[in-house]
């Protein structure tokens, strides 16, 4: 089965935003088996989107427009899907009663033209949008699938894996049964090389491996009759990679991320986490927290930006951030043992580092990361040199620092994950 | 004059990769006023390359390839467009020189299948590639225009900006000029409500809303003979834009984010700032540490998500905790106060809230958020009710402290934007 994505919006012809919603919604498509030859943007133009979605629908089998589905006059795209389709659109009272009460939550007066969003097309599937106003559309037509989802990218992932996912499983008549080894401490490559025999041996399962920050994902994807056939396939290759890539693996999770299993690899040993984090500014304490249920590890965290602030809320000694400077393993380890008793927590881990774009020398470049980590007793830290723009070197400070907490928690503990 | 985009590559369509040359690409032909109504990404296959080609060729005035000019056997960019165009393919000496070269200074030897990239279509320019191999071409036959660049971005990037821009720059008579208004504190359909008879009467320049988490943009756009002309049709139409929303017009720089103004406005006024967050976990520190030089408002940051925290750092009263709860004005007081006092800063901003997905009751639902600012004695604190699931909270709430800061400077400040 073909499907053909078309995301409407003149700010993407214009390059005023990056197109990831196509990338992440043909990554969700491949996954469930349905071949993606077409992704086109078209602008909010009511003409030309209209050919564009005609087109679409004579060559693919499933068309998912995404985008225009707010409540501006420039945003046509139900209105026009209905019309190829040759719908009306009626007052869907279950959505306008959603949007009032988004609203209304927020304490916010409607605004008239909001009550556009909740205008769709007769005989539509409305899919209720739990992160915003304008709801999703399936349109049917004789044997055609018109998919309609919002643009903003939290309110079409969580749209697409709640209601669309399960809606395009049933289609296909084989299930594509997949599993997702997840790694750490290790480039694409290098992981890539390491199973390059069972890359080349592979038929059905096969194994794509995905580079991520931080991170190597490897999916195993098995092409099956019905969802247990599918574990039976993939179960073996899993077994093996396990077998191959060891502690590198953190989780055989879909859902969990790195974050996630330090979370629960702390809960498990029944211990608490604290950060100091001076170039990362708080991302770090950020991601631990957005865990949910990380109340029960994490009480505190420190951003310590100035020197000054590392002393004070850390008791990093004066003569170490002269000595070395505060990008150094000395003030790392300082500010982990530091973070540790103020806190009095279990663990604490500590980044500092030059994430640019100033502030880099030929001794210490824009990029050079310093992450230490303290677990009972045990303080340690490593030099990390990241490349890329300031956001991009904090990303990877920030997963190279759970790849260390983990680590030094699996070597210091006497639980497992 | 129009142009059409066509990415080349599977990689795209199965979701590998971000699709930010089209994203670029069009930026720079906007800037150049050429209009883009179409971008399209198709795979490595020969037939539906050359439709996709046909078609662009048929309803465009210039087509932009990009992609698919490599060594290997899946690249078939140039052998399409020639065949289109009813050229045959001749073994450029000059492309053939260059290729050579390039292994030769890497002391990498060539093998056999480089060659194919130095073969090019008769009668094309040729464009040298000083970031790799693949050569760019430029193909011209009654009146269409297909220009083919290579994937990589440093590739393409170069050779667009010194061989291509002043290229298409001779062929556009007239040029777009942008400017955009950043709004923080209003929803998009009510601002788009409070412009709705400009939006309404607009010819040249055109106004176009964009939603952003907790602000929203407007992009005001001229068609103009040169950027002078454009600059004098944009002008009345954003002092207009600044007279109707006022002080909820953050800033009219393309490139400047919310966090951004706060620190401007901050050191503006020779003040430093600090946070103390619960719900959101050290992302509102992030988010302004993230600004280049933040460093000179930005000395220390509190992270404080268990109540002994906001209690041991903050000095939260007991009784506070006791009566209101950790999520309430009185709390979210109290931290943004205690804040201040610890960091001995000028201005303190304090987040307390239910993200959940868990920890709501009927009184105080998930989404239930308090934001505390104190700024020279001042302290406030506002209530807000977000919606969607818990990232979404968390980007909300940390939006609107920025927007609630900015506020509070604004009122309590002397020197303002």
């Amino acid at each position: 089965m073909t499907v053909e994505l078309i995301s409407v919006g003149t700010e993407i012809l214009l390059g005023n935003i990056v197109n990831t919603n196509a990338a992440w919604l043909s990554e969700q498509c491949a996954r469930l088996g349905l071949s993606c030859y077409y992704q086109s943007v078209v602008g909010d133009n009511a003409v030309r989107l209209k050919e564009q979605i005609q087109q679409a629908l004579n060559r693919s089998d499933i068309v998912i427009l995404t985008g225009g589905l707010g409540p501006t006059t420039d945003d046509l795209t139900k209105e026009t899907a209905a019309q190829l389709m040759g719908k009306g659109l009626v007052m869907d009272m279950h959505s306008l009663e959603r949007v009032e009460a988004y609203f209304k939550a927020r304490r916010i007066e409607m605004t008239e033209n909001n009550k556009k969003q909740a205008l769709c097309p007769e005989g539509a599937m409305v899919l209720d949008n739990d992160n915003g106003t304008a709801p999703g559309l399936i349109l049917e037509e004789n044997g055609k699938r018109m998919i309609l989802l919002p643009g903003p990218p939290n309110e079409l992932h969580s749209l697409f894996e709640q209601q669309v996912k399960p809606y395009l499983q049933k289609l296909s008549p084989e299930i594509f049964y997949s599993r997702t080894v997840k790694l750490c401490g290790i480039g694409e490559s290098k992981a890539a090389a390491m199973i390059q025999d069972m890359i080349d041996a592979q038929t059905n399962p096969t194994i794509a491996p995905y580079a991520k920050t931080g991170e190597v994902h490897l999916r195993v994807t098995a092409r099956a009759k019905d969802e247990q056939e599918g574990k039976k396939l993939v179960k073996p290759v899993i077994r093996e990679l396990k077998k191959r890539f060891g502690e590198m693996v953190y989780t055989t999770k879909e859902e969990r991320t790195l974050e996630e299993a330090v979370v629960k690899l702390l809960k498990k040993n029944k211990m608490s986490i604290t950060c100091a984090e001076s170039c990362t500014g708080g991302l770090l304490a950020g991601r631990i927290v957005n865990v949910a249920g990380a109340s029960s590890v994490f009480q505190t965290g420190y951003v310590t930006y100035a020197n000054q602030a590392k002393r004070r809320l850390l008791g990093v000694k004066k003569s170490t951030l002269r000595e070395f400077g505060a990008v150094s393993t000395q003030t790392a380890k300082e500010m982990a043992s530091g973070a540790l008793a103020a806190a009095k927590a279990d663990v604490a881990v500590s980044i500092t580092g030059i994430a640019g774009p100033d502030g880099g020398t030929a001794r210490k470049p824009v990029g050079l990361v310093y992450i230490g980590c303290s677990v009972q007793g045990h303080t340690i830290a490593q030099e990390y040199r990241f490349s890329g723009n300031r956001e991009k070197i904090r990303d990877n400070a920030v997963s190279a620092a759970l790849t260390l907490t983990r680590r030094c928690i699996l070597e210091n503990c006497s639980k497992k994950e």
